[in-house]
Formats: structure tokens, C-alpha cells, sequence
């Protein structure tokens, strides 16, 4: 993320010095012949030649669990801009609301980029182009930085919403954490029935359609980051999962071979769920395919 | 499915004449000008000029209840191959059975090709080109009849493997159905849920990202085929969606907020749904993405 948002910057034609703060020394060389930033330091170099003091603007690129660590180290007296792509924000708020009891230049960002793919080799310059990004402000925010914030994301392709730290949680569990959660569960269902194996591997190719394909593709997802992420999020997680097993009983009472199934009744049901989506999706893209 | 096989049979050179039955004028005025098939008729002007015998081989690319209603109709000394499409199993091999009590020429397909779309302007001449199509032979099926229908699925690009109707169902039911379900009740769970309404209708643009558009493309499935695989796949859903209930009932005690998370055991849970991911599509492309 860190990395797309240089090369982002720089393509936009800003001449300001951005430094990239990676965790190791290949990371630190394959970010400086990828050119990922001007300078590239490893957090070990960062921490013993260079203060926060020397820089306008830091933006915390890292998991949740570091990123709150890393805001309890910051100077009460920072006069630059800070803020993070965390993405949940109950706890970063609460750390940034400890750190600076008075007026700070502390705004959270969220942008929802849709790729949890790590490694500078991943960075795309055009990743926040047309992209949501969610700020959330904490108390005692000076009024000016959360303008100067949004229009740091305008001018890399973003748009912005305010959401609180409290809804944002909710939010994203609904369309985010828990279908990780509800994808990863759907893999290990599968790999795990004894016909299913049985012919996968007697089969000379995959026996799953596209559909399998797409509901677990993140399943695949970064799972250090992602354990990060239930971790700080794990209340709303857990209410919307048990609104989704609640949904998931009453189709389940439905399909009970006791009964017999109506098909207006299900055709309604696919009905239903194509018109949900596309409200979600606002109508983008492939909603009227398969 | 019917017209992407009559327009892939043109492209590798058959010169047999193909004849595509479709249910409306419309359709079959749309089908002349794709040129979808040699002949189109609709299934009205088909029942009062033409005899199944007027065929050297029939496909049925219509829903499993209405495939099973056709087969009723073959004469029973029908001496041409035949074959269906149906996404389930059991009721058209039971159907089969009923119909041709000894020695007969009729062996059941299904070519996994992942795309629901429905109306010839989706025809697509590739659509089996390295996809699996499962072949499930009924009962009394006159053994040469299996080889020249897999040459058949060969001859377009696709490989075969041959599987119950027992186990076709339920492996379907893990692969295919029981996800169309879970997709379905997802949209339906977010687009209800009062915090992501309140900010999708506020926000310009969707506050999704990647994972729930991915999570809920088969949502909008075709209704009416899917109620008639539901219905035609009742038991073998229900059971493998209760394994899927029992999986996230023992996801949500973890998740209980009276209990703490265990970072590294949500690191193995999502390293064990990658691998089982990676498992079930034989590896193949995007598996390390996301």
C-alpha cells in the first residue's frame, strides 16, 4: 500500500522527498532498484539515525496491532500531518485519543483498495484511482488536517467518506472481515469432504467452476495481517457472523427434506439477493453476469 | 451452453448439420442473425414438423426439470446418442432409467464451464476448451456410447471423467450450489444491515472493495435455473450446508468475545484455508494472490 502510494505521488508529479520505511534489508534493496521511493530505510536505520521531527507528513503503512505501538512513540508535540491505512479503527482511534489529549494532526485513513497482496513487487501506481477512502478523525483533530487529508487523497485519484471508528468496524465486518472469514471456512469444507477429495484427486483438472473459484479467492489473503485484523475487530465480527448463521438457519429450516421446495419461492429468493448486491455494488460493473 | 457447442462443432471443422431448438421467435430470429446454429427452430415449430428420429444425436442444454420432462418423450427404441447438460444428477439418471429399461444409447454430461449467463448473444466458441466435463453413465447405457460421447467432449476441448449421480450431486452441492447459496444469503445479510445502508447511501461511490464483489458475483445467478437446481439437489444442500453451520458454529465459539484471540491460531486457520484452497484448484492461477 505504502509503496503504490509513492509511486502514485510521484506520478502525479509532486517534488517533495518521500522516504519508504520497509522491515528488511531486502526489502531495502528491492524497493531501491524498484525505485519505490526516493529513500528507503530499514525500521532499524529509521529508528537509530532518524526522528519523526524530520519529517511533514507520516503515513503508518503496517498492521493494525504495530500501528497503535507506533502512535504511543509519536511526540505529543508532532507539528506534521499523521495518519494510517489501518483497517479497523476502533483501536488506532483509541490510541491516537491516549497519545494526544489535546489538539493533534492525527487523521485515520482507510482506503479500499480490494488488494491485500504485500511486497513492493505488488505496487501499482494506479491503486487508489477511483478508490473510497474512509477517514476517520479522532478528538481533537485540528479542523484543518482532516481538509488537508482529504484532499491528499483527491489528489491521488481517491475519494473520501467520514465514518466514525465505531461504524467503520461495523462496516467493514460486513463487507470485509467476516467474508474472509466465511471464504476461508468455505475452503476447508470442501477440501475436507471425502467425495470432493476423492475426485480431485482423480481428476486431471480442477472439478470446481468459477463460482468456487471467485468465493474463495481470499481465502488466499496474507494471513499475518488478516489475524491482525480479526484480532482488532473480533466484537463486530462476531455479531455479524451470527447474523449470518441466523440467515443461514432459516434457509437451512427451508431446505429441510422434510419440506418441499417452492420454486417461486427460491427464484424470489435469487431475486432478492441479485437486487441486494447490486444496491451494495451501486450497479458497477459485472452484477448482471453469470 | 447449446449455442457456445454448435458455434465450437463449426470451429473445428464438423460438417454435420447442426440444429439448435430454442424457446421463443425472438430467440430464434436472434439466433439466425449469430448464426448460432444450420437450423434454429422454436420447441413449437420442432414438436409439430420433426421426430426425435430426425436426429443422429440430441443434446439437452435446458433446466434439469424440464430435461427430465424431454426424456420421457424419447421413443424408447431411439437408435441416435443423447445427452444432456444438467448441473444435477440423479433425477435425470433416474429419468433415464425409467424411460429405457434395457440397452439404450443415452449417457448424461456435465461440462463444469462456470458461467451462468443465459441468451446467445453469450455464446462463446471457447467456452470448453480445457474445462472438465463429468460424464455419469445410468444403467443398461450400451458401453460404446460412453467412449464416442467423451470423443465427443475431446473433439471441443474439454476432458472427462466419469462419476456417479450420487456423487455428482454431492459433490455439486460443495462446489457449485450449496456457494450459490451462501453468496446469496451475503448480499442479502450486508445490503440489510443498517450501518452499511446508512453509508452506501451517503457514499459516492460503493464502500465495498474486491473480497465481497468477488464473494457475491454468483449471487446474480439466473433465478429460475438455479430454483430448479435447488430443488433438484434438496438433500445433498441441505447436508452439506449444515457441515458448513457446524464449521461456523466452532469459528464463532472462537470468536466469543469472552474468549481472547490467539493470533497464531488465526495465522494456521487462514494458512490452512490457503492450502485447501490451492488444494481444490490444483493450484491453479491466482491462488498466491490477494
Amino acid at each position: 500500500m505504502g509503496a503504490s502510494l509513492s509511486l502514485a505521488l510521484k506520478k502525479k508529479g509532486i517534488s517533495t522527498h518521500v522516504t519508504g520505511v520497509v522491515s528488511s534489508f531486502a526489502s531495502k534493496s528491492k524497493g531501491e532498484s524498484l525505485k519505490s521511493a526516493d529513500t528507503i530505510l530499514t525500521a532499524e536505520e529509521f529508528r537509530s539515525s532518524k526522528s519523526w521531527k524530520d519529517y511533514d507528513f507520516i503515513i503508518f503503512g503496517v498492521p493494525v496491532d504495530l500501528t497503535v505501538k507506533l502512535i504511543a512513540q509519536l511526540p505529543p508535540d508532532y507539528s506534521g500531518m499523521i495518519t494510517d491505512l489501518g483497517s479497523t479503527k476502533k483501536e488506532i482511534i483509541h490510541a491516537v485519543e491516549t497519545r494526544f489529549p489535546s489538539g493533534h494532526n492525527y487523521v485515520s485513513s482507510h482506503p479500499m483498495c480490494g488488494s491485500e497482496e504485500s511486497g513492493l513487487e505488488f505496487a501499482n501506481v494506479s491503486l487508489y484511482e477511483g478508490r473510497l477512502c474512509i477517514l476517520t478523525s479522532p478528538k481533537n483533530a485540528k479542523p484543518e488536517i482532516r481538509d488537508r487529508l482529504e484532499n491528499f487523497w483527491k489528489f491521488v485519484g481517491a475519494e473520501t467518506i467520514e465514518i466514525s471508528a465505531e461504524e467503520h468496524d461495523s462496516i467493514l465486518s460486513y463487507l470485509s472481515h467476516s467474508p474472509h472469514i466465511l471464504s476461508s471456512i468455505m475452503a476447508d469444507w470442501a477440501a475436507n469432504q471425502k467425495t470432493v477429495k476423492r475426485y480431485t484427486d482423480l481428476s486431471p483438472i480442477p472439478l470446481n467452476g468459477g463460482g468456487f473459484r471467485d468465493m474463495t479467492r481470499i481465502a488466499g489473503s496474507n494471513p499475518k495481517m488478516w489475524a491482525a485484523i480479526f484480532g482488532s475487530n473480533q466484537n463486530e465480527i462476531y455479531k455479524s457472523l451470527l447474523d449470518y448463521r441466523d440467515r443461514l438457519d432459516s434457509i437451512l429450516e427451508k431446505l429441510n427434506p422434510k419440506n418441499t421446495l417452492d420454486p417461486k419461492e427460491w427464484e424470489r429468493f435469487m431475486e432478492t439477493s441479485r437486487r441486494s448486491r447490486d444496491y451494495i455494488l451501486k450497479n458497477q460493473d459485472d452484477s448482471k453476469k453469470h
